[in-house]
């Protein structure tokens, strides 16, 4: 088992007060706090070992280059990849979707085939396959999210055919917390010769990942969001398809050997990691998954759902209505995300009060715009019946409140961050009189 | 002045021993080490203030974006720019000259267009250009290397016409040290139209830089080869062209909204820093920006002269005609590297030996393989008349040592570093006899 007090001991920023209170962070979808394990490790590589890498031959660029090498084993190992070079370091989720969109997105798609996509994408995940649609003259249609925060599988058949050249799709909403069904989308992807490209930025940090048994053909995933740097990302592919990959941004590192006329690149991972690796981003990132892999991906999984059971009975009894509620109810079908509305109170507003507790929540369409305009997730009850035409208007009117958690969260914060929601609904007259600002916010 | 006793406190890592010697650090152009001040940077900012950035309602949030916002600012006064909004932070020099590629390039570059490259560009300045030229069916056309290694701007009237839509090339040169006449480039360049792209990675960290006077449309530059962390780097364009240029990735935080058939981008920087961006990365290359601030860029540069100036001197003096010297031999015209071969000793062996004593420089082709082909810089002696067709036998016969110095090192290093290299080249018979394997390398 998970024992989140011990674990609270290695985050040294757990210790900062906020507005004269104990920080809450239930900010972990957005990205999670990092183990002194891991700050020290960067400390550590800089004091002692710093060079670049790519195995010039001096002492320090061999340790750099053999502790950068090492990290490329250890995520391989975190999600049961094959080998190490299926391993690809990259900036964060986007730059890996971004990648997979690029190099097969711009040499495989041709006018009038088309992409499928889902109404709950992370922007991350849905524009960077408009953007090569619209260049390549592609068609995108979308599998459309039900009431209560679930794919509607029912359309499957519908949306994916043989025009179908890429599925891509969240394993994890990071607005719903749904886990998606992703044997079946492969499945009926794989009738009709589809790529398969997951976003698991919601799923990799909070559950165990078997890449091996989830039948896709990339998954990208974010390291700042599981312990590791900011900067730190994996794109993970099936190898003879990073094999026949073209690459994406090219320059050092990238090639063998170039002449003025021609090129041989290098074997995956490196035909992707152009330029100096962010390798101090690789080297924390392994001490993350080091970390998470002591814990066991099971108890982390174990965690977040006792502590989403134990948040949504605290706010149905204390609530009631007053709290409108995003996502499946059945806990084991979702991560350990919390996104709700207090009834005409503004999301921002709610978010503001909070962090005067010393709580920190996001607020917002946490980069998931469709996915609010469909559901019409917005604060005001009874919510808007359309989405208005001018941006501003939508911006401010649709949104939600997230909580989110991670290994070093408590039912003791819950508790508290019940008891400060009390409060702030309690004030709620008051506090709607508050000048409220539309925010770009982070996932 | 410089006081790079005063200089040297600042880095732990000098410390290290390296085979019981002490290391010295003359692989500066690959990646520069990192001061305690930039260190403890990024230990702070995830002890103390770490959250995700874009103005999230909570507290951490709001410092993070403000430590990541003024990041941004100091940034652009290193660079003189108008504005912090010129300042993209991008992973690498080599990120930054892929974004203007595809962004520019794909969208701007057709069948028939010219685009204009240097036979002495690093790998990360060629490349992108080559890839997009491809895809677009344009033509490239390259700017020659004398002998003496400066660009022939006699060719440039030729090279450069009507057709040429693109100019890119490198401020200096990462192997011959050769700072190219900017102006000269930039006044061709505009009298037929063309986009300016410069690579400033070997000359952002090593001399004052004035965008206004550089009179380029883009500039890009690496964190990490001036004091700061892997993973960062700087895109600084042109405002109106920053404006209208299309987003490279895409996807959480590059838009104001999104419905499930439109975009809206937001401004630069924004559009073109996708997902999580590496907070820690900017505020670490920040530190390092103040840092060489403080001590000024005009006393880098002097301090580089003298100890290029000091080494040449006792190269020539103690080795003769031993030694084969590659780049200009004015000092005013170079920045702090110096590439050679110990005549009939491998480039590799001659990396592998000083590191025995110590010292940590590069060997290979640095990332400019089409540069060492055309001068046929090789241990060879004499050189080899042509360039072999099989890539193996190219890789192991093409290549230099290069000793390249930062604002830590001194003259009593390059005593050692003599005294070091007679050593080896008394032993040459004896190390000829190592076997080399060819090697990937750096920067």
């Amino acid at each position: 088992m998970l024992n989140a007090d011990e674990v609270r001991k290695d985050f040294p920023i757990l210790n900062r007060m906020i507005h004269e209170r104990k920080l809450v962070y239930f900010d972990n979808a957005a990205s999670t706090l990092k183990p002194i394990q891991v700050i020290e490790a960067i400390k550590n590589f800089y004091v002692n070992h710093y060079a670049n890498v790519h195995r010039g031959f001096h002492t320090l660029s061999q340790e750099a280059s053999q502790m950068y090498e090492q990290a490329h084993e250890t995520l391989a190992k975190f999600i049961n990849a094959y080998s190490w070079d299926e391993i690809v370091f990259v900036n964060n989720t986007t730059e890996g979707l971004n990648l997979v969109a690029y190099s097969w997105g711009l040499h495989n798609i041709n006018e009038g085939d088309e992409i499928v996509l889902t109404v709950m994408d992370h922007h991350s995940s849905m524009l960077p396959w408009r953007h090569i649609a619209k260049i390549k003259k592609a068609r995108i249609k979308y599998i459309n999210v039900t009431n209560d925060g679930y794919l509607n599988y029912d359309q499957l058949d519908e949306v994916i055919n043989e025009k179908t050249k890429v599925v891509a799709f969240p394993i994890a909403s990071n607005v719903l917390g749904t886990i998606n069904d992703v044997r079946k989308i492969v499945k009926k992807a794989r009738e009709v010769g589809a790529l398969v490209v997951a976003d698991g930025a919601q799923s990799v940090p909070h559950m165990p990942t078997d890449v091996r048994e989830l039948g896709v053909d990339f998954l990208a995933f974010s390291g700042h969001k599981m312990l590791g740097p900011t900067g730190s990302g994996v794109l993970w592919g099936r190898r003879d398809l990073l094999q026949e990959l073209k690459p994406f941004k090219v320059g050092g590192d990238t090639i063998k050997d170039v002449t003025l006329d021609d090129v041989i690149w290098l074997n995956p991972p490196w035909k992707f990691e152009a330029g100096t690796p962010n390798i101090e981003a690789a080297i924390g990132l392994a001490v993350a998954a080091e970390y998470l892999m002591k814990i066991g991906m099971e108890n982390v999984r174990r965690h977040e759902i006792e502590l989403v059971e134990y948040m949504l009975k605290m706010m149905l009894e204390t609530f009631g209505d007053e709290i409108i509620y995003y996502g499946p109810k059945n806990t084991h079908h979702k991560t350990g995300v919390v996104a709700f509305n207090v009834k005409n109170l503004h999301f921002h507003i709610v978010a503001q009060a909070l962090d005067y507790f010393g709580i920190a929540v996001r607020s917002g369409m946490h980069c998931a715009h469709p996915l609010h305009y469909a559901l019409r997730i917005s604060h005001e009850y009874p919510p808007p019946q359309s989405v208005p035409d001018e941006v501003d208007e939508r911006l401010k009117r649709f949104g939600s409140v997230r909580a989110s958690f991670y290994i070093y969260n408590t039912k003791e914060e819950i508790d508290y961050f019940i008891g400060s929601l009390s409060m702030i609904i309690l004030l709620r007259e008051q506090l709607k009189t508050k000048p409220v600002e539309a925010v770009c916010t982070g996932t």
